[in-house]
């Protein structure tokens, strides 16, 4: 019965980290398939990302937890283990734009990710059938300036219950509260329709037309309590010219919109990810 | 003995542009070889650039410039027409970053750019030795806070009295003062290390750094008297990830600036630029 | 009731070619909105895409063909028009792979492309349902050696029926024979797995695996009767590394085909392309 | 005084190949800055790139080198340390082209590279004060048909004595025979003007603008005796239109050779490369 087991794990750098985790990587009769380093010599800062496999049969997965986790607390390390057979239980938040849902379903059709997607939850009602077709639960919660607050404890409870690990906005048109984001801190994924920290806020396609920018952007990142702030993820452009009005900036950037979010997820799924402070280290 | 015409043309758009500019080719004995066209859709602006071979026995310059003249007038149009055979005359300015200096100096040498590079105005003698190999002028103007206005003025004086077309600020570590600007209007090429709009200003790899963006870019735009607000030519990005330290930043970014500000030049060389508001268009 | 008409047309190069179309434009109560002129200085070829909108009250689409028609006929040119409300007609053949089809399927519905997509043929019943969810007709040929021919001609008839102006390969697994090609020459648009002419034939990401590329890419082109040799509509790349198996270039290069055939899909539908032997030239 | 050593290492895959390794490099007083691994699961065959900082007043480079060999041997591994303050050794060949040596040492004047360039050999002299303005020696070897293999054999020689590691190709116009490739196994880097293995040989440019390419690109590899079929370290393309003359092309190219080179010898210069059969894993 063979499994995968992927250490993230960051902590204050020093001599031996990498020897003392492959060696108990050893210990567990684990096999090395990718493993991936990085210090920061600014803040003498140590990253890893291992992957090994082994036998489920030999080892057991809390004996593996349970010794890292003697081993991170020696290192006074931030840490955690994931395993190749249990997938990230994702939830996506939409507004009416498919596009990035659309992308995001058929990919997981295909086996892209390694995650399972729960459920959707809307301000809206329009892309009920998308996630009807997919056979995904849809939830729509209709919002306003007075029920937001009560709501968004709604949503957090049907997440809860739901044991809901990411949470994904694929152009979700609500800015979330402080209280909804401390819930889940670096698990929401943002799709932000520019290059950012360029055209930050509404309408940044608009703001790009206007600026007569030769390149448009589409940044995926962590939300955090500062509006297009968070650590980045993934981005990636595309040429415009004169010809192009607005509308051929929204076509062309919905392209980039969905390629840039799907690849963020991808990374997270796969348990690539490191935040430190407001940046993120990507394996 | 040919020649090539170029018209760069732009006015509100009617009816019967495009048929009375090339009936005008047609009869002064043109070979239409390059015709491209605009139309701001919201603007109702018309822009054009026509480039057609003519024999100068058989058809004057100055006969050329003269009808185009009456149609502009007629059009109530903004417009210029440049000749193959007349180069446009190049000053470059720099402090002390070779990079962008050297990529201009090697592609002129090679017949790259169609232009004449007259001279070379510098606050720092580091890049003398470079210009004196390429057998170009260099001048030394010291500047501090008190002497500004005066070098300023000195330098307007040079520029003109060489009959400079085209200033490229290759890495120039001043800002040119309003007095400057206004008298070179769309005029001036600056290259800014950053993807503006992201990263005005000073240090905009230490800004890209700290903010851990994925993808960095270089803007060549025409210098107004708003700071890194002008019209932009062109832009380019280059990947980076968390591996790459604010040096190799720099590193990696002083390839995108000069080949960014090398195209720009190109362009510019080629009278493929029209500036409408804050806007470029390149055909 | 404002209509746009758009003309390509080539021919031998010689003075006068633009003002004599765009002469006739002004005749015809025209305003062009888009210009796109080149001239091949070895075959002294002549190409031009212009876009004009017009009054249908005041001018008669067919008197704009009777016209052109003569001109033409005046300068031995090969040319067509076409009329933005006539939406082309496309058909498109599958296989079993759903992902350029249902690319193509989505971006339609967001009116990406002015077409209309008439049938969907297939040799295998994968993708009915996905045809029949954008509610377009789906026809299943089972092939096989011996009815090849046969199938063939019932397609043929059923495309000429249908009034077919269009055939999208969207990663159709079979060789459409001479017959079948010279029914539609430069109206079939396939889609290749590589970047031709690297790696032609069968099987190319695993041929790209093996030779151990840095960067793999698809091909979109127009079918001839010699295989993957077609004039080149559009190409594009993503970079791979030796961490890429041959399933993840797979899955990166799906990625590529649907958006490599959707814009070359896109360029079809707006008349943007003009082939010339070997070759396009795209507007 | 400290120091940076490098290993690369492949050998077959089993388990607690990277705990041994980074033991030896614990007991060595070592600390690791980046460790990048990589298990090709079809071959079973394991790659390793460590590097670690250490004093060299504690631990002697020859006692790491024979500590290691004992381990490669138990691993039965292809092997090889390297430190950053020996820097590796290198000779460039010409023939007319400026453009890749120009690239090489202007870079090499920044430190781009951690390199000694030690002297560039031409079939031509045209080079000759290029190689001069940097200060590298210059040697000319008239080449014909009668003469190769003793010129050849003369240029072996002179980079034994110049204790040479790396060789670099810099458009050379000449092949190398088999015997002197054979003396420098997976050391000679040259760059091909295609994106291998499209047009292989010649006039690749003039190959690609018949052909109708709508990308061209450039290929970095190791040279082997079969012509551009060596293991392939890095590869980038530009996009062109039909405007693009085989000049164009050409200008184009050029700044993509250079930049493809230049990047190959960083990655070799930084002890980057591994090579496995006819492929590169590039840490």
């Amino acid at each position: 019965m063979n499994n995968i087991a992927i250490l993230l794990l960051s902590c204050k750098d020093k001599k031996g980290l990498v020897y003392k985790i492959t060696k108990l990587i050893y210990e567990l009769n684990g096999n090395i398939i990718d493993l991936d380093e990085h210090v920061d010599p600014i803040e003498t800062m140590f990253f890893v990302r291992a992957a090994w496999s082994f036998d489920e049969n030999l080892t057991n997965k809390n004996y593996i937890k349970e010794l890292f986790s003697v081993l991170a607390n020696e290192f006074s390390a931030s840490w955690e283990i994931n395993f190749e057979d249990e997938k990230q239980n994702v939830a996506i938040f939409v507004s009416k734009y498919d596009h990035c849902l659309n992308e995001i379903l058929w990919r997981n059709k295909l086996n892209e990710f390694n995650i399972k997607i729960s459920l959707i939850i809307s301000n809206h009602t329009d892309l009920r059938t998308l996630a009807e077709n997919y056979q995904i639960q849809f939830y729509h919660f209709k919002t306003n300036q007075n029920n937001k607050n009560k709501i968004e404890q709604i949503e957090i409870n049907l997440l809860n219950e739901n044991n809901i690990d990411v949470i994904v906005l694929a152009r979700y048109m609500q800015i979330l509260s402080p209280d909804f984001v401390k819930e889940f801190p670096n698990k929401i994924i943002n799709i932000h329709h520019s290059f950012l920290p360029a055209f930050v806020g509404g309408n940044p396609y608009k703001q790009a037309y206007e600026r007569g920018v030769k390149i448009i952007g589409a940044t995926s990142h962590f939300v955090t309590n500062e509006l297009d702030e968070g650590p980045i993820i993934e981005q990636d452009i595309i040429r415009i010219t004169h010809n192009d009005s607005l509308k051929d900036l929204i076509i062309k950037g919905r392209d980039l919109e969905r390629l840039v979010l799907a690849r963020a997820l991808l990374l997270q799924s796969q348990n690539r990810i490191l935040v430190y402070g407001k940046k993120t280290i990507v394996f």
